[in-house]
């Protein structure tokens, strides 16, 4: 694969500061974990595509480069029409989000959906993916620019993530299923507002990993707490959930759905992207480009 | 229905306690949440039964008492033979056990069950059905002549519960799922020792819900922690699970399902089984029978 574009992720920072290494058989020292761009060689054995093809998708590291050697089972069409700066954008975000909401969430027409830190990648793509689930869509962040910004993709309800902490922000109703990205800190509010068999899908833990947290309303409410992560998983599994997207979610991209791109850098100037990620400013996607 | 056995839950006791008050609709001074008897009399509309029929089930509360009125659709069969004293340990045990491995945990055959309390009523009946499922099936208990008796239900490996706390009882190779009583005290232990997509199923906390806890491992392991409790329940629920345990699970019962009856006591002798349950001696299911 020759890289186009490659989107940036909190992952590569946390790689930078030496705090989340690749994992075994990824480049210790490049980082990225998405790229977008066109088929440059085949290996052997390789059936599903030529030379030349457009094609996007996920990797355990290393997509923040001129090339990036690819499993052929690992990599989606990039859809007509769409620029590969776009393309960059949607592996990391929308397979997350999906398999978040879909696969490990089973969010159905008429649930309620909270997404925390709503205006990040994969914050934009689960608004999307959620409408278009059927799902009524409410969102938190602490900037109110991207809580207004949020409502012109479909989100009808916003949530200040500033007061989880003090649990100052109440939810108008419970909600079905909560994606979070805060961790401990926000988990007796997310446990709160969840409802009877209410599903909490952990992503991150921006805000920390361990607190004094109690299991008491999991109990009560039958609740579910979901951790999900997709860097580690090996291709034998990645595979099969590359296929299901191809299938279920692809076709809707450009309708549906669309990317979020918030800011675009040159791959070059990847120091700049960083910093502007860690001000937490941008909405949507930030891509990086050759 | 004319009650013929009631099991005794520990609920009782925090019910007794002041503790866990009856849900709404139920008696509040009556405990008792499952009973096997006679059909005395029918209320318009029932189908299903007959005067005289033999049968058993879950109720909200009430249960330990000469009579108790059901609901037609949360009523099983008594297996043909079974004694009723011995058919008054099924419901909450069984369908508990059933609910948590099968419908919450998913537990699959060839699979690496854990189970905490092994020598509770859901304990031996979760014993029974991991077995029956095909898991590989591991217990914990403080108890080790409990932990002896589960091995003739089918347990072949053993964990020392009063160590869990201290990290101390190493498992012998990562568990896919885990049914825990315990709670937060042994949280850490747990997480640590699910394998990768393991699935915790709380039924209880019995030392406590409360803890500095990490969801850190949940996240990398992308575990689920899945709540489960059966008593507050409402009848449009309860009946689908009720029916489908009658078709899946209940024409198994004399082979391979056995009731564990530890300790009967007569129904009029309540204090004298809750002091029995507070010693923590019995193996197996406390009845009441009249």
């Amino acid at each position: 694969m020759r890289v186009h574009a490659a989107g940036l992720n909190r992952a590569d920072i946390l790689q930078r500061l030496g705090r989340y290494p690749a994992p075994p058989g990824w480049p210790a020292d490049i980082p990225g974990l998405e790229y977008a761009g066109v088929v440059e060689a085949l290996g052997p054995g390789v059936t599903r595509w030529r030379a030349g093809d457009r094609v996007m998708g996920l990797v355990g590291g290393g997509a923040q480069a001129e090339y990036v050697v690819v499993h052929q089972d690992e990599a989606l069409a990039v859809p007509t029409g769409m620029e590969l700066a776009d393309a960059a954008a949607i592996p990391e975000a929308y397979l997350t989000a999906w398999d978040a909401l879909v696969l490990r969430g089973r969010l159905t027409a008429g649930e309620r959906l909270l997404i925390h830190a709503v205006g990040s990648g994969v914050g934009t793509a689960a608004v999307q993916l959620g409408v278009w689930l059927g799902a009524t869509v409410a969102g938190s962040s602490r900037t109110p620019a991207k809580l207004e910004a949020a409502r012109a993709l479909g989100l009808t309800e916003a949530v200040d993530s500033g007061r989880l902490g003090a649990g100052g922000a109440k939810a108008a109703a419970p909600f079905d299923v909560i994606v979070d990205v805060f961790g401990a800190p926000a988990f007796a509010w997310n446990t709160e507002a969840l409802a009877p068999r209410g599903r909490l899908v952990l992503l991150g833990f921006l805000q920390g990993a361990k607190g004094e947290l109690s299991l008491e309303p999991v109990l009560r409410k039958r609740l579910e707490i979901i951790g999900s992560v997709m860097r580690p998983r090996l291709p034998a599994e990645r595979g099969p959930l590359v296929a299901r997207f191809a299938a279920e979610v692809l076709p809707h991209f450009g309708a549906r759905l669309q990317p979020v791109i918030g800011a675009r850098y040159v791959m070059t100037e990847a120091g700049a992207a960083h910093a502007a990620m860690d001000r937490d400013q941008v909405f949507g996607k930030i891509v990086l480009a050759w």
